[in-house]
């Protein structure tokens, strides 16, 4: 008997982003704010005035990313398991990337799904890591290992919240939007280097335009079969090199700088992109103070990183490149020496010049032991 | 400014199940089978023999849903782990329902999601548990808990892996084949009452009609936010069942027939369904051995475990309830005292009359320790 049952699923969900409008939400069930201490210090109370509703849980965990693991989820997911929560109630994620990668997959998974909204509270996750759904926790073997594709149900984005971001930080959000318009918007990018994103005006548009730009790609393709990977723009690099310094020296958005110059340098080298617009990009990073290289060791082991990294599909490093100001090429056959004759451009550069390292200039020594 | 950014994530999936025509699978990428030793022992070697793939690596589990749990899917995943695989290889569910919920699950979850196939190995995951997308695993607080909608890429349903069944499975799957067609197709039920399922020309027909009523029913609400709800008939009565007996004493097809009567009851006291309508419903079940009462010691007791299930919202119990054979209705404005006088009709009745015990019947003493 021939019984070939065709099935169709179809899921088609459709939510908002706002940009400085959070004045009031309201909720007739019960809602749990998950939040670091830090951010719920500078800024709970803020969320808290126009908070209306039935019953509320705030459920703090402790902040970074070496806590965004299956210990602290199941932490999350057993406090909403005591408070009797379901598939109707909603939480909230207040915080960072670490905070809204956890919220969403504990939102994702438990009960097979529970409402949830982001409120992020860096530029990075306000600009990047709140829009598309991408969710997760980090494992021994990586980062980001163990996850799920969860959309929330609202994006609220309040620059007000960006007051008290140290500079770092800020600088990390910044390489993403440099990113955005790098790979998709020339326009968007000249514009970059006229503005002043320290200005809230122009940090508005920009994130504005960056959150834009993100919303189309992910609506496009949000299982990152194709156009999104894009996304990953500098992540290629960045990956290896968050992973060499053991995910303590850089912020993600400054290990994508870095990485973006990488891939910049590969891009001028197959003639994608000019000297000069290189040149600019790495300009517009170091303008707000990110850093831009990085002193490779041991460039084989550097090379052998890249096939840790889950998007290296069948032995074959997927990079992404910017292929003239606004545009992009992923690029799965570039060769090894093509890649390694870049790397060999940053064995001797001096990654010591960074802002972020108050050790002695002076020493050679003290390089060394950094990339440690 | 006003910056309300709308956004619209649309994903399809289409996918076949074929019924009786697992003859060859082919893979140009990692394999992993994921099985227990009991259904390996039986059947892997004739699922090996059609099986063309570059690596495979086989992952057993031990059998039984006690290991449905975080644990043993901390295993699946970092076995995944070691053996790198990534997204674009697959993971074959072989077995029943607990293999084929954990391994969705790790397939949900796994670098975000990885391919995965079902082959049913019971009656029961073969028409209901392997369609539809349901994943999960359970915890200290209940059953399916944790988990995902993730649809898999393809369901083989192979009837010559039923012929090793131990009768009360073969029996618990019929339970789900009765619930589908008397809550959707009262043609489907009369042939039902003709048919002999033991005949493998009949149960392949139920098979397929039953998989394609889910299909349907799926496709129109995979989230279930309506009609899927549906295919819970029986089964806010069988959850209580089943905890009230610790998941021992019934298996899950076994708690669904008791719950079937017990939800028709209800039907028959609002006037939805006959008596003679359930009386029918009830001699189908019998005739395949299954159980339909249950002793209630305690009825306030059953009453509020209706509380503990996820799908009980806001404090109303959702009854799904037959209406007129072929038809289904969802209340959850039924009274108190009504389910009450349905429950009330059980706890005079002598559950020890079911084909499973080898209990002595000659003393009252026994009835009351199985319903501890």
């Amino acid at each position: 008997m021939k019984s070939d049952i065709k099935f169709d699923v179809q899921s088609s969900r459709d939510y908002s982003i706002y940009i400085d409008e959070l004045k009031e939400l309201s909720f007739s069930r019960k809602v749990a704010i998950i939040t670091n201490p830090k951010v719920a210090g500078f800024h709970l109370q803020t969320l808290l005035q126009g908070l209306k509703v039935d019953a509320l849980f705030i459920i703090t965990v402790p902040d970074g990313e070496s806590y965004k693991n299956q210990q602290t989820l199941d932490l999350i997911l057993e406090n909403l398991f005591n408070h009797q929560f379901n598939r109707n109630d909603t939480l909230i994620a207040f915080g960072g990337g670490v905070i809204g990668d956890m919220t969403g997959f504990a939102a994702s998974i438990y009960q097979r799904g529970i409402n949830f909204i982001q409120i992020p509270t860096t530029l990075l996750s306000q600009v990047d890591a709140s829009v598309g759904g991408k969710t997760g926790i980090n494992n021994k073997f990586g980062k980001n290992l163990i996850g799920a594709f969860h959309q929330p149900q609202a994006v609220y984005i309040e620059t007000q919240f960006l007051e008290t971001l140290p500079s770092r930080e800020f600088g990390a959000g910044v390489a993403e939007i440099v990113k955005m318009a790098v790979t998709f918007d020339a326009d968007f990018f000249s514009w970059l280097e006229e503005a002043d994103l320290k200005s809230r005006k122009d940090l508005q548009v920009a994130i504005r335009k960056s959150v834009e730009t993100k919303a189309y790609v992910v609506s496009q393709d949000e299982k990152e079969k194709g156009l999104r990977a894009v996304l990953n723009y500098g992540h290629t690099f960045a990956h290896v090199i968050e992973n060499l310094t053991g995910y303590k020296r850089y912020l993600h958005g400054e290990a994508v700088a870095i990485g973006i110059c990488m891939a910049n340098d590969l891009s001028v080298k197959l003639g994608l992109l000019t000297k000069s617009e290189a040149g600019r990009i790495k300009a517009l990073l170091e303008r707000y103070g990110l850093p831009t290289t990085y002193k490779i060791d041991d460039i084989e082991d550097f090379y052998q990183h890249f096939f840790l990294d889950k998007k290296t599909d069948n032995a074959k490093i997927k990079f992404i490149l910017a292929s003239t100001l606004g545009g992009n090429v992923i690029k799965d056959d570039i060769t090894k020496e093509d890649v390694i004759t870049v790397l060999d451009g940053y064995c001797t550069c001096n990654s010591i010049n960074s802002l972020y390292f108050t050790l002695p200039r002076t020493s050679q020594l003290h390089l060394t032991n950094l990339s440690i």
